[in-house]
């Protein structure tokens, strides 16, 4: 089945806004096994959308049109679609009822360029949107199924979620369900974990098992998607290799599904009840910004310290005439941790004192990170070295100093050799 | 001159990775006063690019393709391009040797399949790429001109600047010169900023200023595009319009150009032989690190504090015994940053206190900002209310904080009304 879709709108057009629905529409698709094959972009023009229209019209069996619902005189979609199918538009008088009540919930009464958004081409078919004023609808222009959805991305994600996936996967004939399925990792590279999983998918035999990968460094998402006659049959395909999966990537998972590495680390830490102090130097509060503003974080999160300047970091833990720069070692490393758990009263101190190379920004600039968690029974301890440039550096010494404490509080090693750092 | 843009390649295609290359083009066109007609995005496949490059090639005078210059057997851009135009593909001979010095220099020996990036079209217009192996090339399919370009980004954005953006004008007949003047401001929402600066093209009457916005919550740039014969008549008109943008935004232009908030705030506290020390509590990081990471501010910042609970705030600085969620006050605010100065042995404090409201995240969840700056004469204090959710405020409030401390070093008031903020 050939799917396109159409983006519209001056902002995206003009490249004021970047344009995220579109990959976050091809993603959606690509996840039950679907495919984009050709992407337009127009702007809110009648002759450019009636063209796209009409060229989508003749190449595709589905296309999705995003934006252009809106209640403003440059939002066209409704009146082109109309133009492009040869049909009037119609009032929708359950839609303007129910953008009334709409209005009415929030104390305020409809403006009535709003009414503009009921106005609907004749025989669409309905697509709701619960959650705001712009309604999709479906129409069939030339030899394919139109799909046209609200711009506003969490209105276009339930109603792709709802409405229309359900609809595309009926038209392709693909019976069942879906199901997908994340692991989050960090310290493989994407190549590495493509090599590791070879083989996965044919664990079940009838392909309908599919891996992908999406890499946003530092990490990798690994994929995989599921297609099964119900939950059921998706459950007893998934369970195998999903617990092959963890078997081969094993300690470098971080999270699944929809968890963060912050938020398990976060999660671990309320578990056993824990507290924590952190100590940031070149990271300089990105470590600490990423766990502390989280729901729950206030009872954990006692206090984060930064010092860009190594040689100011004991004295802010209470650690005065300790000298780091002289020569920095594990046991100075540590003296930090435990101190900033003192300092703190915490129950955990995470320590990550960063050595970066001198001299303007590069790509071979690296830093040697040292990671020290303090813990009741004593300190654990990483050394790494990170080439690539200071971002790549503060991310990469930020991720890693995170998933140590995961590794540390899930029990398991806090040095394991990864494909990010020079040894 | 009606302009398209084609973006080629699966990893676009399927949303694998986000398409800011078109977003960057398109500003870029439309900052010399060029405008993109429509963009069209298709994968590594031979029909849709054909079809791609044929359609376009029909309807458009110039057009740039982005991406499928690489070396391996998916990239296909010359060789369709040579397809779509009729003609062979011939080594470029000079591109070849300029490939395998680019390889010779990093000591290592060109793998063969490079070769590939040298095949252009017959009668191709050689573009050159300085930093890549991908080397550019303009060609005529149809009635377009089409421009190929490299799908990196560093390396497209050099192309477009200094080889196409200039053919585009010639072909448009746009003579002289173009600039770009910038400015970034916080506290205006877009149509106030709007209407601040209307009528403000006019003060040059032969419409050769054009204005634009971009607005980035909590930041709006402010753009005047200005065409001239040369560099002096481009001044000449720049200049009144420039200072009439200052005298209207006024204290609300935080930074112009490339330069960015928190360069501003460092560059003003180095120029004045300052230190800083921080205090955050739900912004947990975010302001720190926004400024701390910065080349130089290892001199300047010489500590940073963070506490979620805000009754650990005081202790953290040295002020124990203050209790601060009994009742927060001016008076006790003012007194933590006074003590975060001292604690740190710093010329200068920021304090930020945020009393975050109770409950699940929710669009009219807001929190109440409480800043004070401690100086060696004093301390300035300003208290701010934002509504929007949990990441609303966060990111408001790290803003808000910041520009005070702007406004403080560059002598302007640290309270001014601003319009995202709830009285």
């Amino acid at each position: 089945m050939r799917i396109e879709l159409i983006c519209t709108g001056d902002e995206v057009l003009t490249g004021k806004i970047i344009n995220s629905n579109f990959s976050y529409m091809a993603q959606k698709l690509e996840d039950v096994g679907l495919s984009v094959h050709w992407g337009t972009t127009v702007g809110d023009d009648r002759d450019s959308l009636l063209a796209a229209f009409r060229l989508a019209g003749q190449r595709a069996d589905a296309v999705i049109v995003n934006g252009g619902l809106g209640p403003t005189v440059d939002d066209l979609s409704q009146e082109i679609a109309a133009q492009a199918a040869g049909v009037p538009l119609v009032l929708d008088e359950a839609w303007l009822v129910r953008m009334e009540e709409f209005f009415a919930r929030r104390s305020r009464i409809m403006p009535p360029n709003n009414r503009k958004q009921a106005m609907l081409p004749q025989g669409a078919e309905f697509l709701d949107n619960p959650i705001g004023t712009a309604c999709g609808f479906a129409l069939t222009i030339g030899r394919a199924r139109f799909f046209f959805t609200p711009g506003v991305p969490r209105e276009l994600r339930r109603m792709l979620e709802e409405q229309i996936i359900p609809r595309l996967l009926a038209m392709a004939g693909l019976q069942g369900v879906i199901a997908l399925k994340r692991f989050h990792s960090y310290g493989l590279g994407e190549s590495h974990v493509d090599q590791l999983l070879s083989g996965i998918e044919a664990m079940v035999p009838d392909g309908s098992i599919k891996l992908g990968f999406r890499a946003h460094y530092p990490q990798i998402e690994t994929k995989l998607t599921v297609r099964g006659r119900d939950a059921a049959d998706i459950s007893t395909k998934l369970a195998p290799v999903e617990a092959e999966v963890r078997a081969r990537l094993g300690n470098f998972i971080l999270a699944e599904d929809d968890q963060t590495l912050e938020g398990v680390v976060l999660a671990a830490l309320i578990a056993r009840q824990a507290t924590l102090a952190l100590v940031e130097t070149f990271s300089a509060g990105a470590i600490t910004a990423r766990l502390a503003h989280l729901p729950g974080a206030e009872h954990v999160v006692r206090r984060g310290v930064i010092a860009r300047d190594l040689d100011l970091v004991p004295g802010a833990v209470g650690l005065s005439h300790l000298l780091l720069t002289d020569a920095m070692t594990q046991d100075k490393v540590e003296a930090v941790a435990r101190a900033a758990r003192d300092a703190a009263s915490a129950s955990h101190a995470l320590s990550v004192l960063i050595e970066l190379d001198a001299g303007a920004d590069r790509i071979d600039l690296g830093g040697t990170v040292w990671i020290a968690i303090a813990h009741p029974e004593g300190v654990a301890f990483r050394r790494s070295r990170i080439v690539g440039g200071r971002e790549w550096v503060r991310l990469g010494a930020a991720e890693l100093a995170l998933d140590c404490l995961r590794r540390f509080l899930q029990g398991l090693p806090v040095v394991e050799r990864i494909d990010f750092e020079k040894v």
